[in-house]
């Protein structure tokens, strides 16, 4: 059994003891393999539970891939596993990123999200109550982003072979007409803008499994980001190079992804640098780097210097925007690498880690 | 360690001991942590493995999301996740099933595929040339079923807490004009169609696992069904008004579930059943029925039945189509239900199982 089935005593976490099941699915409290067949019980999982929490037409169709009408030519497409642990935390769930991550990663390509599929590896014996918890953050997410789940899988696998539930989320989107945003568009001048705080939701996954307590409790940050960059590309869709949401990897990744598919450079101004003062603490105490750290709920933009100050507003008149900042420049000089001027005046070269500092964390 | 690593006895293995890793992929051997994160191991395995084998444009943009130009306003979406073991089996593997899986989907629905997403769940300590070859083996299904691989994901979990590799795969599809299929149009008097030979994939997956050896080695059917199924509504597109691949759960799954879809009774004549003599004898040991048996390269038409014998034909002309038959008829009685009429003149009553007859084989 997956450790986190004990995690109640956890502020943020749900209480699953409420939740009933719906006949026939009570015969099996927890998953069983015959859940992942292409039988009765594997049915009975999509009509009692998928279908409810999900419905749609295209859904409800019960094909073998989903029918969509999408009017438009260009579509955007992106897929994401999503293995965190534990499967809940102070401010999302699993259920909750692999909604929120797939719309996001659409979202900064320039599209309007529209679709996704949901994909489940479930380990045998997992609890049915929780994963008709995090259906259920999955069709809020969904509902939230405006984005509808149209198809679906399910497969078990033995106990041993998983860690209660795994999730793969694809998703299209529809380009927005006018707008051409891509990792290698970043120009030397634009500015660099980021929406809010740093490594939020990194640092909530690391506290919930440290046990850390703090004066205020350190909350993900997991959130769809479509309707915040729509009122950006709305107003300043000209202006706008190149976004991406820093999730694995965190500012310091992204950066340098950008600035090697853009070949220029990047000098952030390291005090600029939005941290809540908790994560800030807690980063210190597990000797992590925020720029390093994960976010689910922010994005990164690359735009003309000119735009920089109506684009940072629109940011800041949304929810969540209200902590963006400018944070740096793009520049001609040290192609390929992050420059950060710290505190002190100093410079010093934050390159690309080279592998996990925090596992599965999304 | 996953159990299938040491599978190379077995007939229809790879041999991954040629397998050569390009630096500096070389410097970790099997997969660690890090090929998980936002860092330059994931980086790595990107550069030179997945770019390598799915090389097309829209994945080397290295985006969030692929941007594609379907062309077309309608389309189809689908997903799978696969968790067979073992990973390599007589006829196919985890790589090949994850592709044609959901190009299969796709086609069934009335679609042309187009593009896949490739979500990975690697176990920590998988090895990377079992990696490269199931990276091989999707390129080339990919190649195969003319779609392109545009973008993915990797995730990497503990020891213990997967089983070397988990895949899924989505795809899009542009729906044919004027092609009207789906599982509720099926209609009484539609003849009942299969493109081959039932059984052979969840028996060859059986027979690898019980160590059973027959006079003919049994393969898996493991195949891309887009180009058969466009002959079949190239010609006959008005005729045929459903159309399922029998996967989990096999052909009783498939009868059962489009008569509860169309509200219709399906009455099937069991000796007309293709089963390969092998299949059959592996079957009768092991104790199971072909009817529930999975497939991954068959398909079954509900065909208007003065269209019966062309689309028999042209399924016959087809290489992948060869053994089709003619195996029943959609009846107006016993609705919701499957009937099979047996080579002594009986009629029985076939349900869909409860669950799972064999678990993990797709």
């Amino acid at each position: 059994m997956p450790e986190n089935l004990e995690l109640d005593a956890v502020p943020g976490v749900p209480d699953f003891s409420g939740w009933s099941c719906p006949l026939p699915l009570a015969d099996y409290p927890n998953i069983v393999m015959g859940h992942g067949g292409g039988g009765r019980l594997g049915n009975e999982l999509v009509e009692h539970l998928f279908l409810p929490a999900f419905r749609n037409a295209a859904l409800e169709n019960l094909g073998d891939a989903a029918v969509l009408d999408l009017g438009a030519g260009r579509i955007a497409m992106s897929t994401d596993s999503f293995v965190v642990q534990p499967l809940f935390f102070p401010g999302g769930s699993i259920g909750a990123l692999a909604v929120n991550g797939t719309v996001n990663d659409l979202a900064v390509s320039g599209a309007v999200p529209k679709f996704l599929t949901a994909g489940f590896i479930l380990e045998e014996g997992f609890p049915l109550s929780q994963l008709a918890a995090i259906v259920q953050e999955m069709a809020s997410s969904a509902a939230a982003a405006g984005v509808q789940i149209v198809t679906g899988d399910t497969k078990v696998v033995e106990r041993g072979h998983g860690d209660g539930c795994y999730i793969n989320t694809a998703g299209v989107g529809v380009l927005r007409e006018g707008i051409s945003v891509g990792p290698h568009r970043a120009q030397p001048g634009d500015a660099i803008l980021v929406s809010g705080t740093l490594g939020d939701h990194g640092m909530a996954i690391m506290s919930v499994r440290e046990g850390l307590e703090f004066e205020s409790q350190i909350r993900s940050d997991c959130a769809a980001l479509n309707g915040l960059i729509a009122n950006v590309l709305d107003v300043c869709g000209q202006a706008v190079h190149a976004m991406r949401d820093p999730t694995r990897g965190g500012l310091a990744s992204t950066l340098n992804e950008i600035a090697q598919a853009s070949d220029v450079g990047m000098m952030i101004d390291e005090p600029s640098l939005p941290v809540r003062p908790e994560v800030q603490s807690a980063c210190e105490l597990l000797g992590f780097d925020p720029v390093y750290v994960a976010n689910e709920g922010k994005v990164v933009f690359f735009v003309a210097p000119e735009a920089a100050g109506d684009v940072l507003a629109i940011l800041r008149a949304h929810p969540l925007g209200r902590d963006a900042a400018r944070i740096g420049t793009v520049t001609a000089e040290h192609k390929r690498m992050l420059v950060a001027r710290t505190a002190m005046g100093a410079n010093r070269v934050i390159s690309i880690q080279i592998g996990e500092q925090l596992p599965r964390i999304c």
